[in-house]
């Protein structure tokens, strides 16, 4: 109960906030970023302190070696998140941005103007430099943010917040602008996703674990990215080298992410002469091929694929592939299998890139590129918040615009509804 | 447990018809609409046989003469639900629309193109003119939708929804991309709320409770809209005439309806000036005007107003009044007793426009222009799928466009991630 207390007034409090996170003026979020980043740097040994304290305690608790890695703020890590704020200070600010306007017959006009969300909440796992970056990201959309990190990183994400609250209080604004959440049970994370009136997004990054448990007991909206099933089809009419090369990087260059390539569907057409070239390829990098029945006719050295293998999502060297008759059973293959991550169509055809360009409604629809380009940075977007697989408010990786909304305003001389 | 399955069944099938909806061509989508609103008429009979059986049961069911009218399919009211078919029939078609497209650094050219969410739940109560309404809507969009009526219109929106059916069978068509949900209990609709793996995007359409019941329980993100309770704020610079004239329209022009005014704010310069010939217009139009102490000061025949009378959406001929000593002061009282609807500023100066227009976050903010203006169809949205007061996905009225999202499109020439 007094947990709940606790978590109340703290969301309370942000809340009260983010009508002044709204206004900032555009300058002073820069300012506050910059300076943040800055104060990242010259704490440094502030940070360390803290974060070695989780460290020991991690150590205790018996963490893996992969936990402990991403819980340890290296000066490596925490140059990299200072520079990733100064990075987030100077993107375009989306807030006040006019996004249309147009006039009604009685002389109205009309306009969608883009505003902050308001209060955002972030629960996410290990990692404490996600604190530094999701605050940074939430603010310069304007919005007030309440952070609910991992258990482990405790003292880690205590200090980072102190920071950007010193540096919102030295320049005259309220430090609740940025909140952390004592470190919670499950408990009080459900209590939290009951305020519907004081929060107005969940974001959880972290496990499918965590996002599912988030999303299935929230009243609040949660934008969610549960796993990236990504499929690379080669059309009949497809540059066979550039299909060996699009696939290699879709599943060798980082096979541990959500963008990698999982499922390989080959046109019968060219599956002969396409499949041989790249198993080879793949198999030189160690990747473990796993082929339905009539790739397996044409490259026989592959594992036989199971019904599961097609909805894995392997994060691993595995790729499974499958020869399918044409352009709409491989699109009737994604629809059935996919995760509506990312697809990739290798032609050279205008027909076959544009079918699959208006029929496949995954979050990334790709013609002759890897589906590792499917990324925020990539894609241009500056920073990357997360990718949303759901279609509501976003759809695919998400900037910092997506952290706004748009409101409608209207230029009237004395309307009147008749 | 077997309406658990049959429902099940339903969402499954509409689920299996998203597909070939989201790809409809536009012409044939627009056909469907112009020839369902024939038949409507042509089904007359039928439709207004149907409708009585309805009539019938809700009569000795005692329902008041207001549920009634609402659920009568009278000459009148068929006429109009054709016609609106054959007006969102002629409505731009949001699918397939690039809504912006640029060019990285690798050449890579990145997009994002509308398309529709897929499956779309309406729960809505005893107007059967809606199935009609929200099927074209959805149907426009490119999604599949799953209806759930009132049980007092269920013979009524079984033969509307019938009649799109044939249509859509008569165009070859998969007819399951609109069903009708058997009436339901509560616990049925429970479970349609945690599907969603097959449905996109839950509509409440009805009273507040409904709503709240509704947003409660789902795991599928929900459109809420629960209140209006709208502001107009005479500022010290109005022209009081305007303001007069924006004030009574506001309220007096249809009071039942959510973007009708609740609260009137007066800036302090302007009170005596403008509170007497406000209210004595008001009063002839038999409006009952609540105050506040400083503006009873002024108009003494006033009632006084309570903290209660702050928060009211009286949705009938009642108009809280308060004095405030500045914008600041009026913009404070929004963000606390407002429920992000409507607000309108009456005032002749640049600054103050600005300022509200930039700081106020309702869903609609509007200078100069009756707070009854804040409607889709007065907008230019076209169809009014409803109004949003939160702030994800949409906020405020909503078309047809509201019913898509985007995704991105990649046309790349062979690019990798290095």
């Amino acid at each position: 109960m007094l947990l709940q207390e606790q978590v109340l007034n703290t969301v309370e409090l942000t809340h009260s906030a983010a009508r002044q996170a709204a206004i900032l003026p555009m300058a002073l979020k820069e300012k506050i970023l910059v300076q943040t980043a800055h104060k990242l740097r010259d704490h440094r040994p502030q940070i360390q302190d803290a974060n070695r304290r989780d460290l020991e305690i991690g150590e205790k608790k018996g963490l893996s070696s992969a936990m402990m890695d991403r819980l340890t703020l290296s000066d490596k890590v925490i140059d990299q998140t200072a520079a990733g704020l100064e990075e987030i200070a100077a993107f375009p600010d989306p807030v006040g941005e006019i996004v249309r306007m147009w006039t009604r017959p009685n002389g109205m006009r009309v306009g969608r103007m883009r505003i902050p969300l308001g209060v955002i909440g972030i629960i996410y796992e290990s990692r404490p430099n996600v604190t530094a970056d999701a605050a940074a990201l939430c603010i310069k959309a304007g919005n007030a943010v309440i952070l609910r990190g991992g258990s482990e990183a405790a003292h880690s994400n205590q200090a980072i917040v102190e920071i950007f609250k010193e540096v919102l209080r030295e320049n005259s604004v309220n430090p609740d602008v940025v909140n952390l959440l004592p470190t919670m049970d499950r408990e009080a994370i459900l209590f939290m996703l009951q305020l519907e009136d004081l929060i107005d997004l969940i974001i959880p990054r972290g496990g499918e674990e965590l996002i599912r448990f988030v999303s299935q007991n929230s009243r609040i909206p949660v934008i969610k990215h549960y796993k990236g099933v990504c499929h690379l089809y080669v059309d009949a009419d497809a540059d066979l080298e550039m299909a060996v090369k699009l696939t290699f990087n879709s599943k060798v260059q980082r096979p541990g992410v959500c963008n990698a390539l999982e499922t390989l569907l080959v046109h019968r057409d060219v599956a002969e002469d396409f499949l041989p070239a790249v198993t080879e390829k793949l198999a030189e990098a160690g990747v473990e091929l796993r082929g339905c029945e009539r790739s397996l006719d044409v490259v026989r050295s592959m594992n036989p694929a199971t019904e599961e293998d097609w909805y894995a999502e392997y994060l691993d060297l595995i790729l499974a592939v499958k020869v399918v008759d044409d352009i709409d059973a491989a699109m009737s293959h994604i629809a059935k299998y996919g995760s509506l991550h990312t697809e990739t169509i290798v032609t050279k055809s205008y027909g076959a890139a544009q079918k699959f360009l208006r029929e496949v409604n995954s979050s990334s629809v790709i013609v002759n590129a890897s589906t590792r380009m499917s990324d925020g940075y990539v894609y241009g977007l500056g920073a990357e918040v997360g990718i949303s697989t759901t279609k509501i408010h976003a759809y695919g990786p998400m900037g910092v615009e997506d952290l706004t909304t748009t409101k409608f305003i209207v230029l009237g001389d004395g309307q009147i509804r008749e």
